[in-house]
């Protein structure tokens, strides 16, 4: 509780497992004075009443209401219809941030109403876990994870190192990026891998039925895995998708074109082909966990 | 070391991640009298004697001489070049299993050199890490995962109920199944989301220099799942694809419709299409979570 206060009143406007996290975090590290919540959902308000994250407030108006930092972790689909009720209540000098996964589309729906006077900072948290809603987080969320930021041109930069101090007090590692870049960077190492998981584990469940539970008894083999993806927030992903889609089909072509070419050398025999490919993938593997991200 | 001895002599054929895990786990559980080891690598072989596992021999024929128990453990692309030497060198009334990920492939290549007398009784234990060769295994391994026997027809079911209950030892569960269809089971459990992982890692490395560092980077978003079962042996997985090929390619060819039926959603903006899909993925998650198995 010694550290300084950044920010005063801190509005959460989301309280699944990233707001409620973020809650968590803040709290934990004593670095605002007073969290405001709203989520549009009572199921979510009532658990963060319970939870005690916050002031949870019935309506968005109350909840950004004389904030200085105002935090948007609701799915993006709704950064559109939120948009101007929202700017109608920041305060001169408060900053305005988010937490979604494509950031483009985030400065396309909510920058034009953005009051002048307001610092609106996109952010993207590369954290989670498959499991959703508010008593899904945890403080330490963000802790040895990387928080990419992605100001759009103009932006104070006072502002942004106080955006930036508050993520890195609660364990991330900060990164600004273009939001073009980050989309694209995004699109192959977490929206790709989801769509592919989510395709897989569907495949599965269009089999008969008495190879679907064979499919559950043996999935330690490697189809596990992609379960664990394959059971993140629907709403959410929809929302990924609809909002990252040049990038998405992007390279998704590229993957395609891919494994069309190993399912050729599969079915021509070619296992030269085949062990190049599985010997270079093996390398970065090796990267990840030198870059101690595994 | 107060359970009876099941077999006097075992030969272990591969002292890979596999065989070595067998070999530790054996000792163990003072299972068998003596291990006999032997592997085309001298590297492997030196480490065996290093690791204590058992008595290394130079030659295949040393090391499956007296043995009541021979379990083949190479790469199942070295089933057809030894399976003559193998067979010449087994005595009358030996069991001669295997671990090898296709079971189809293995009876052709093998059955057909088993002289009479000796049980044949192919088998696949579910367990693995994405690390390989003699140090990387571990006498746990197979503790909690399923192992499969696939007998041919006219197998001593005495022969299959004694193998069984050394695998059982260790700590498997065993299952008995038909050899074609374990090979499909496994070809949507396992082979595919190993085809899969090899393929989006390689679309990854084809990008720019540049990309390709932030891509290790930021692997946290899902991207870091795929590498770890894309670090999985590549002389192990091209012999899989090659030797399951027909199950490999029926499953690979469901898959990709069903992605082109998701990429067609996401060019069309179809939300409600992408959302009951990622819904219904959700519930796979949860029988494997009730299955025990995540």
């Amino acid at each position: 509780m010694t550290e300084p206060v950044l920010f005063d009143r801190v509005a959460l406007i989301g309280i699944g497992l990233i707001g409620s996290s973020l809650a968590r975090a803040l709290k934990a590290a004593g670095l605002v004075r007073e969290i405001a919540i709203f989520d549009a959902s009572a199921e979510a308000r009532t658990a963060a009443t319970e939870l005690g994250l916050g002031r949870v407030e019935s309506s968005l108006a109350a909840a950004v209401a004389g904030a200085d930092l105002v935090v948007l972790a609701t799915p993006i689909g709704t950064y559109a219809e939120l948009g101007p009720e929202l700017a109608s209540g920041l305060k001169p000098g408060a900053t305005l941030t988010d937490v979604g996964s494509v950031k483009q589309a985030v400065i396309r729906d909510l920058g034009p109403h953005v009051p002048e006077g307001v610092h609106f900072i996109p952010g993207h948290p590369i954290a989670g876990t498959e499991h959703s809603g508010p008593r899904a987080g945890f403080a330490e969320l963000f802790r040895g994870r990387w928080l990419i930021l992605t100001p759009v041109p103009g932006t104070d930069p006072e502002a942004v190192t106080r955006l930036k101090f508050l993520w890195e007090r609660v364990g991330s590692m900060v990164e600004i990026m273009e939001p073009g870049h980050h989309d694209q960077v995004l699109a192959i190492t977490s929206h790709l891998p989801h769509l592919i998981a989510y395709t897989i584990v569907d495949t599965a469940t269009q089999l008969e039925t008495s190879t679907q539970s064979e499919v559950i008894k043996f999935s330690a083999s490697g189809f596990r895995d992609f379960t664990r993806i394959a059971a993140s927030d629907p709403t959410m992903w929809r929302d990924i998708f609809l909002n990252n889609r040049e990038a998405v089909l992007e390279i998704l072509g590229r993957f395609t074109e891919d494994l069309t070419a190993l399912q050729r050398a599969i079915r021509w025999g070619e296992g030269d082909k085949l062990f190049e490919t599985f010997t270079r993938t093996r390398e970065v593997r090796r990267g990840i966990i030198d870059a101690k991200q595994a």
